[in-house]
């Protein structure tokens, strides 16, 4: 998606320890309206019709997501990351690592709401190495759903997370691929 | 809002301890068209055209808050509740309870993206002893930027925190406030 590596050109900082920031318009400051944009092009690559609930991990992801959803007319569940007493009954939990926050955390999903059957398509604004995309997806198995696809935004190609999930044969789609960053040189991957 | 009254009635649920769950429709499976829906209530009561930025708290005020904002063509703040490793530079703080989780939190902006002089509006899902919102004020307080108002979808009101910022005089409109909740019975109070 041509729109969103020239933003990502413009307004992307590279950090040491290959930490690549878009949060002014993505993942902190959000620039709602070019969420829209991004849902349109996810719409292209994936029969979104056919999916029954949206699926993605708190917190970042929420805001893309739920865009997304509001688009395409679905409801959208997001993935808690801690424990809270409001959860009751059954719960779906894969535990993955943050490295964002260098630590193990584990995504949970009421069995209430994700049901046997449903189509999934998981949307998250960035991969890394690909551990909540991974857990998401292992929480669509343990809910005997179909999983339709994995969209993401912005992936850090050199991390590797994205070709496991295309290595296994996932409908996996990003719309940026980044291949390398410098602090001056931003090289996305071909398409 | 009547519509959101009566999806509370229908589909919420009252546990021990005065917790009242909606997290088939707002917090966890969250219906992005009827967030499209509690927009445009919001729009009705604040003048949402003056303004510059909608800011909520993570996690489950961002899903409305993006909905908002994109249906208002507004850029979206999330505050994050842990420093993660890719935030550098000043960082606007406000200490809080979180009562769902039962432990002190810290809400974090940017203060490269909330910059004075922004009005804005805050937007959250729930309101119960209002300490979210009481860190947001505060944010908006420290970034020397204006409060436009508070809009939150649900108080509940005998928790007292809604209260406490009508007293203080702040902008603040909840769409539906719970007066009190009973396993067989919510009640909520006059418009």
């Amino acid at each position: 998606m041509e729109a969103l590596k020239e933003r990502i050109r413009r307004e992307g900082k590279v950090l040491p320890g290959n930490i690549i920031k878009v949060d002014g318009f993505l993942n902190h400051r959000v620039d709602c309206a070019f969420l829209g944009e991004i849902a349109d092009e996810f719409a292209r690559i994936f029969d979104v019709s056919q999916a029954d609930v949206i699926l993605t991990a708190e917190a970042s992801g929420i805001a893309l997501a739920a865009v997304c959803a509001y688009r395409w007319g679905k409801p959208m569940i997001f993935a808690k990351k801690a424990k809270s007493d409001n959860i009751e009954g059954g719960l779906y939990q894969s535990e993955i690592m943050s490295y964002t926050y260098n630590k193990k955390v584990t995504l949970l999903v009421s069995k209430q709401w994700l049901r046997p059957g449903s189509r999934v398509l998981i949307i998250d604004d960035f991969m890394a190495r690909g551990e909540a995309a991974r857990g998401l997806c292992e929480l669509v198995s343990q809910a005997g759903c179909e999983l339709l696809g994995v969209g993401i935004a912005v992936e850090k190609g050199f991390q590797g997370g994205g070709d496991r999930l295309r290595e296994m044969g996932v409908n996996y789609h990003a719309l940026a691929v980044i291949e390398s960053a410098e602090p001056d040189h931003i090289e996305f991957r071909p398409e």
